[in-house]
């Protein structure tokens, strides 16, 4: 049994973490997929997908994951969405089984044979992607949140004053 | 004379029908457009494209209209305006007059030698698309305000549940 | 039982003629589905969604069929053909059957519980779409394997020397 | 030195003239990039492209600047943020420094050799294209602060009407 | 009256310098439309949008062009060739008459009130981008069949070894 | 030292293997693109991006290659190939050498700082993806050329009818 756990990771915080340990436990090997590839350097996406997937990389390994039970993989992002459970049917290897929450998309799924698992739950108000990058950008302690691995990488590429500048410009470079 | 009708039609209501029966009145067939076909599942846009064409189909049938004096058809939007009423008579038949109440519509084809009819007045506050989607989610009384037709076919797909399911998303698969 | 036949149509010729013919013998009525649309001026696609369609309602209002059993709709290609069922089922109403002898879209749609029926055998080296545009470049004698009404429309647009030049230029405007 | 001011230009008003005349004062000569270029008839941006480009140079024009030192070219925008500079290295001939006041613009062209230089202070309330195009539609006298090439630009495409339409329009063609 | 040359010039020989030597002759103005921007490094288009306006740029200065009496400016294809002739209308400052011997773009341009004239007669054998491509790559007497500034600023960018790279490729990166 | 080995991998075979397992004798890890990941279904690409990154795992686990040694990522493929190197970029994990002996990649990649390393030699008329395919649809010996976890994937998605099908059919269907 494949299990498939989606998101952005703007960062990977802990609440993905444990969701991933979740599906590790649960199934034989699972996929991590990053979605949303296409954008990067706005408000809501400030990292590049090369960029997370080295995140989550890091942390896996600083975790003692078994680098064989995963795999990290990219997704776009699709405007027709009746067309979304296809196009990752053609994207990822196969899968059986996809953890999420959100009764959107096991109602886009629910045709297709692919049983949807429910999340543990977390602390979602504590562990929430739009509530970090604004710590980021003021200079909260963001770092306790997530897997040290993740902090490290952010420091690295300059994370803090990368989401300090684009949420500081009222530039959309994808609109205007 | 050959008259156009346009909209996203999400969901068609009594409103549309109003002015499908006009417009058919006054012009000897007409194509009926169902615009942003490209999009569906997604807060404005629940229905794909072939479900709004069969519920207009079927209302159209319900009503005992002559098929053979109107055409149902699909138009993607484009990000490019300027090209638009190019685009529109590249994918539709040959028509003559366009049905807009709308300046923005009527200033886009102005040079273009369709003629823009003005639609009769209908209850705009009653007949709005977008009170009809929250009526679904939230179990208001939607089925008055559309053709019997169109009601019994978005049963059929489980409307209402999807559009609250939709609602009751911040997931906005286009984006993010 | 509602069928599907499917073409770019380039144009609508006698051999489509006769498949419509079998299908709507055989289903309760029938969606004919005009592929690429988003391709015109070009060697292999010289008319336009909307003049196909019209071409294509023009030759089945002329042969007497019940226009309340057809409905004409355009359909994008699309570079991602493992996608390409599911957009199909988001762009066209609901069909159970669909008319094709070619092995490859029988392929595609296996997992996704569309009948696949058999066209009957036509003349194909008579009835090909591709000679049919060389003759009108040619001053071949065209008209006769083509409905009288696709004649017509086809003359009335000016289609015979839309095709030579396209065929007498070496521009193709998609790429250079 | 080659210099490069870049922006939308809806529509070209006298800050940014003062932009363009730092910059030539400064280099040898400039790129006037006008992004945005698919864009049109839209709230933020109503002009075309081609329009935008031809009240500039008529502004330029009337200015008595000398045509020899600058260029006027478009500029798509990409939604692939972290490939935006390479786009506009491949877009635009060779360019040394840029001028932008904007952080961000200084952060995505860090790692690839651009000088970025500081635009003189400007009133920015008063330059701002989105107060002028509200002006516009209000009747204000958005005329004093554009170049009087671009106030009789304007008028000659009935932009006052166009953008009064738009803003009074709740039509978002791009995407409902 | 301003008229319109348009060309991949990949790269601007001679015999594009003789249609713009007419074309300026004839008309107040012109505009010189680079057209497939958004290809390059590729068998049929090696330069950049870039790269190329840069080199007519180069050419037209050397030959002492009042640089007040042309804009050289960018188009990208389209697939959609019906809205071709829209598609440039907006991206373009007003023009009136297009320079084109090609039957296929006068053709396109009929309906749109643009005026078409014939290009004097240059030696199409001799002046054939596709065959200074080859020359480029074989090492072959290119330079004396474009402008010496052309010659130098395909040096300087290393434009032969270029071409004789991409040219010995099998490799299409568009596609595969 | 991270390495980068990129390909299409229609399918995968014993020349690909040698490269992965070059790459990663002389880098500390590595990265395996996979290529044109849009494309499915068709003559040059039977297998979706899914299929592709699911053998090559499935083969390098058969092989013992350490897991914790190797990530497999998917690129789609870029038409404007001046941005192909910040597309890597931006959708891969940092890399610091590209295996590749194809001049054309070295050349695009001279001015980003990416080592680029020649690939030991192997027998490309026997380890040819195109020929491969070939002899799958003819029924020829292609098992002997991939590894064996390759051959029992291919087997149980019907490779070897698909690929026949596909090429039996003169349907491109991302065209026509």
């Amino acid at each position: 049994m494949r299990g498939l756990v989606m998101g952005r990771f703007q960062p990977f915080h802990l609440g993905h973490m444990a969701l991933v340990t979740q599906a590790m436990a649960e199934c034989d090997d699972i996929i991590i997929a990053v979605t949303s590839t296409q954008y990067n350097y706005l408000e809501k996406d400030p990292f590049t997908a090369g960029e997370r997937i080295e995140m989550i990389r890091n942390a896996l390994n600083e975790s003692g994951i078994d680098p064989g039970r995963y795999m990290i993989l990219g997704l776009e992002n699709q405007h027709n969405v009746a067309t979304w459970p296809a196009y990752i049917r053609a994207a990822l290897p196969p899968f059986q089984r996809i953890y999420s929450g959100n009764p959107y998309v096991a109602m886009l799924l629910r045709d297709y044979g692919t049983e949807v698992a429910e999340p543990d739950m977390v602390d979602r108000e504590r562990f929430n992607a739009s509530v970090l990058r604004r710590m980021m950008a003021d200079g909260g302690d963001w770092r306790e949140r997530v897997p040290p691995a993740v902090a490290r990488f952010v420091e690295s590429v300059g994370g803090e004053e990368r989401v300090r500048t684009i949420l500081g410009s009222d530039t959309d470079p994808t609109r205007h």
